[in-house]
């Protein structure tokens, strides 16, 4: 690939937060980018995460990351502990950069890329003039990383760090012969995401079952119209991951199921 | 105009989609274009669309492709049927190009457009490596779209198919002396927009009256303040068609009305 | 700063607007703006003010348009009063150019900047060929904003006016002793924005008290995560103001505050 072509993937810089899109906070933080480098192209990944929550950030930022082309940085921040003791970092990881707080936002991201670095962000001629206590994002995140995308080196940030804060994991797990997990996110159509990797199903001979607040669904379909209209499917989702859907409809609804539902996967019963 | 103005126009990517904006999978899809091409000018039109609801991406991408230049490319993604037998297609116009599936979507678009060719797309080597069952704006028609934004031929992508999937039309039609329409679209002003074409108003001598939910306004007005406040007016939409609504107010809520209210327009009685 | 750069900093074009984010009307004005300088960088500030709400836009145009680059054009569309006798008009101050109707939406935005010059946009040569009478974000104020891009002249779109429409002022006062201000904005954490400015509460010896709906709050405490979860607490928050919040919760909803509350600062009784 020749220069030009890499200069402009470099530019790239996604945003994860719980902003939202009313409030101006993250019209706040693309102008505080732009000014550092009005060439940067910025792209919103969510500013929608539930406020505060970084198991939801983490989880959304997992499954998009990946998409975007070697040197692009992902911003997030999903902060409630803006302005304490939790640390801004960055993690420069061999295809990516990742800039926010050191909270755990970036722990599923990064358990499948090969880190190079983690940076404790702390040198000030990064950060916007004056810092607030409260909008790092603003302030110090996306100003840092609109110094990344111009080409500065993650060593000019500040010191390099061992150990970063990890979110806990949520794990699915052997019970015998089955795999016990659960329902860890809801999309906006009302499908439930596992944490049932598809290679943990791969192992079971035969179509697999699946029960869900005491519903079993016999084998896994292809697809969300693989089903009659309405009624209730287990497949692999786009992510790579068991998902319960409905065919037109909400499968959240349809049960009544909320994140932390379990769900059993195990060998059909002759 | 001279070529460098020309390639940044045709650079010019549209998205409209029912993928909502807290979930990872419009932040995906734009990944995987700017995997493609890291110079492509990704814009949202929405990703608000009703899950599933066709009809209603349909109009939303009438209203606005045809305000960007010759050379954009508009991918929808509305998709019930993903990874079913639904068609993946392309469809060049002699300004514009849809990308998406083939089920009705492009149809109020395309009516006012010229059709060179419409495409099944089949060709791999336009797709993400691994192509999902589920996910096909991430996995085929982001990537397709990247790929033609980069100037590959249409033709390259498959053969040429025949006849598309049209969307069952909801015209309006005469009914003796009076237009009879309905209400298909409702925004977030609370304003209701009908099929009624502001061509079939003008041929009304004097002022017409407007009739709905047995309410009978007299008179198109000009603009939403052309009455008093709180008051319900019949005007010309920005997209040259019949509107309802309430000056300062919601015509929806005031009125109780939803899609598919009857609307008739009959000349006023003397 | 060389020529080249300069111009890249020119063309971003913030969108500040009550349009939602499904219906066609912002996809459509990017268009219009697109179709005039497809280079133009468009940024969203937000399309999800209050319909009609030109206090509320103004609130958030003015907390996020001073991070931008100097050049930036930002474009403002709350306009109940479309197509009616209120002035399409363009400011331009030392620093940033505002356009957008003359209905009090730049107020807030402009009592920090040099006004050079206002101009009540007349020339129809920078609209849309066809203006409508009720959406000039898409047919004038857009496509003003994208030839303002290229480097159109302001003096070339009209004639200069002298008094601009303002915002009735909202500022907090002084009752004696204490300060008087009111909660002007909730943001979507819920926290509760007050129109009390920081320089105003420097002036209280020791930690002043704040009260607000009969709960009295003891000192300005510096982040969200100061006070134990669940606790209200007064910070200035990012936008210089005073601030009410709730450690991991929402103030408006704990408080049950809505826009229009009283909030008093007064030194601590001995």
């Amino acid at each position: 690939m020749g220069d030009i072509e890499k200069d402009k993937m470099e530019r790239i810089i996604t945003l994860t937060t719980d902003f939202g899109l009313k409030d101006p906070y993250q019209g706040a933080m693309k102008g505080s980018i732009l000014s550092v480098n009005p060439a940067a192209v910025i792209v919103d990944i969510t500013h929608l995460v539930t406020p505060g929550d970084i198991n939801e950030g983490a989880l959304v930022l997992r499954d998009a990351y990946a998409y975007y082309p070697a040197g692009t940085i992902h911003v997030g921040v999903i902060d409630p502990g803006v302005g304490g003791d939790r640390r801004p970092i960055l993690i420069e990881t061999e295809r990516h950069i990742f800039v926010g707080p050191d909270n755990g936002l970036f722990t599923l991201a990064i358990e499948r890329e090969k880190v190079l670095r983690v940076i404790r962000l702390t040198n000030k001629i990064f950060f916007l003039k004056t810092v607030s206590s409260t909008f790092h994002g603003r302030d110090i995140f996306g100003p840092a990383a609109a110094h990344l995308s111009l080409g500065v080196d993650p060593a000019e940030f500040g010191e390099r760090i061992g150990e970063m804060t990890k979110l806990r994991a949520r794990a699915a797990r052997r019970e015998g012969e089955a795999i016990a997990g659960e329902v860890v996110y809801i999309d906006s159509f009302g499908n439930l995401i596992t944490n049932i990797e598809k290679e943990e199903i791969a192992g079971y001979e035969g179509a697999p079952e699946v029960v869900i607040k005491g519903l079993c669904l016999e084998g896994i379909t292809k697809t969300y119209s693989g089903v009659s209209e309405g009624a209730v499917a287990a497949l692999i989702g786009s992510s790579g991951r068991l998902e319960i859907a409905v065919n037109s409809g909400s499968a959240s609804k349809v049960l009544g199921v909320g994140v932390g539902e379990r769900v059993i996967v195990r060998a059909k019963k002759r």
